[in-house]
């Protein structure tokens, strides 16, 4: 039987899953981040191939090229990473064709076996795309931290750190936010001043600057802890307004009428941590924000691209998903990703 | 006769003065940037010895230790910097004492005679003093391009970038900044798509990314030109109306009444390119923010902070510099500078 690999490579994490045509799955293998952009195609390549050998489950069969390896990926891939890739697959026993998706068709056909619809993903960046009749139609957004990306982790995290900044500086708002910042950076509030500044404004600026700029996503989750200790504090509802109708808005442009798109085809699957986060802990700022953006379409929110590598790998061997597979290969894959005991 | 020397050091220029106690200037030097954190120590120190050399004309006199160098300076100068510069100032023949003055000062000093007022630089960055008595009392803004610094250069110029990025997306209006951000980038509109993308936006987002983020203050006198061309662009005019917004609300922060300051005493002296093209060439939107901001105070643009570091050297040697010094010593190092053919 033939052996299919579906591959998820993410910016910060990847996930592998090892399938037959029945659309059983046998392993399920994770490790970090397998985008060549974001990581460089040396340790892109080395977290794909873990990610591989662990779904694999430890066997190295003799080389076949009766397999089939379906990557999910944001961005371009380059000649150069896909040689090296293709050469470590082989050394696992996929000597058989490799295929690279793009990652909003991944995050698309995790949550539908439908071909008309929308993707869109606010995490690591902000973006969507109108899928039609199975492939990438239009893409909006996603032109990174510094140009664009509105509503995305780096966005919410500098906008947090910026209101922070402007509060302990007297040109902001005071904010919960600040007490929940100075904790997760370690600095105390000392009420102390030297050269005309307060003390903890000059260390918090000061540790700031000391991360790579991309790196102040990780301060996005305080937004969403701000409003469960002070459901009213206005700074940080009004961060995460802003970033849900900034992620609406890249919705609706994907369906501008200049591509014909009047009415709304199909469901909108929804990926990203900032996604995540947004539906299950401010669900009223981020369900409205996009039920409004796509006319009460159907949203429907998935953990990862997994199960759409899964699909796409299915369509390239001409099998037909119809909605008992999906049904099946997500019940699978979420089993097979149980028994391996990652989140 | 003692050796007055005075030095403006700035982020992207130097400027330096030779002056005796009457107040005659005899010399004016220009250099690159002198400011040891955004230059280096090697590279400012280069650069200051440099402007001194060319304000002293080319006389490398017998060292003396009767001679006095004040530099205005943005930040802080470390010892190795002090140490590397008074041995390169010696070797010019200025063996005295050097002293350093923060940039705020310099540049209120330019403005007025006054001990009392305020002083607001928008240029690289946005950053505002009270002063008091002579003094730095109390600073706002200056936090830098991610964290601060709305209405500064680099911030002008990102949401120029981000306008247009989201404008050929499809995520924001049309503007007049388009036509003249593809022509500064040399990107000729094609009207082609690949990837489900324009591609004049998939170019623009590759060029832009090979700067340096603070790079993109360059892009920041498209704003001003977008209103020469198109006075309504509605996109440029809400991008200097957010930045004079900005500029003031840090001008008005410095004013807090928590420092007992509910009056509006002295001069509100203005440095720094984006004022002083926001002043020329859009009066209505930055001189009614300002004067809204403190109340109808006098507002005194300057060019540069090099008058100001000639006033803090005088007062340095006890002496006492009235309305008329103050106009004498604008006066001489004008000319100087005018003699020196450096606008």
């Amino acid at each position: 039987m033939r052996k299919i690999l579906a591959i998820d490579a993410g910016g910060t994490s990847s996930r592998a899953v090892l399938l037959d045509e029945s659309g059983a799955c046998s392993g399920f293998g994770r490790a970090s981040g397998g985008n060549p952009t974001a990581v460089g195609v040396a340790g892109a390549v080395d977290a794909l191939a873990l990610a591989a050998e662990r779904a694999l489950g430890g066997q190295t069969p003799s080389p076949t090229s009766d397999s089939l390896v379906v990557i999910a990926l944001a961005g371009t891939a380059t000649p150069p990473f896909i040689t090296l890739l293709e050469s470590r697959l082989a050394g696992l026993g996929l000597a058989g064709r490799t295929v690279i998706e793009p990652d909003l068709l991944g995050t698309f056909c995790s949550g539908t076996p439908l071909v008309e619809g929308y993707a869109v993903i606010a995490g690591t960046g902000t973006i969507a795309a109108r899928i039609s009749d199975g492939q990438i139609h239009t893409v909006k957004g996603g032109s990174g931290w510094l140009l664009g990306d509105a509503g995305s982790g780096f966005w919410i995290g500098q906008q947090v750190a910026r209101a922070v900044v402007a509060s302990l500086d007297g040109l902001g708002p005071a904010t919960t936010l600040t007490q929940l910042l100075l904790e997760a950076t370690g600095i105390e509030r000392t009420g102390a001043r030297s050269r005309g500044r307060s003390e903890e404004l000059s260390r918090l600026v000061h540790e700031l600057y000391a991360l790579r700029p991309v790196e102040l996503a990780r301060f996005a989750p305080l937004a969403f802890q701000a409003l469960d200790v002070s459901p009213a504090d206005p700074v940080a509802r009004e961060i995460l307004e802003a970033a849900a109708e900034a992620i609406a808005r890249v919705l609706s442009a994907a369906r501008e009428p200049e591509f014909g798109d009047t009415s709304v085809p199909g469901v909108v699957v929804l990926g990203g941590s900032v996604l995540a986060a947004g539906l299950a802990r401010a669900p009223a700022i981020f369900t409205d924000a996009l039920q409004d953006a796509l006319g009460g379409a159907e949203l429907v929110p998935v953990e990862d691209g997994i199960v759409g590598a899964a699909v796409l790998a299915f369509r390239h061997l001409g099998l037909e998903v119809d909605p008992a597979l999906h049904r099946r290969l997500t019940a699978e894959i979420d089993g097979a990703r149980a028994r391996a005991g990652v989140a």
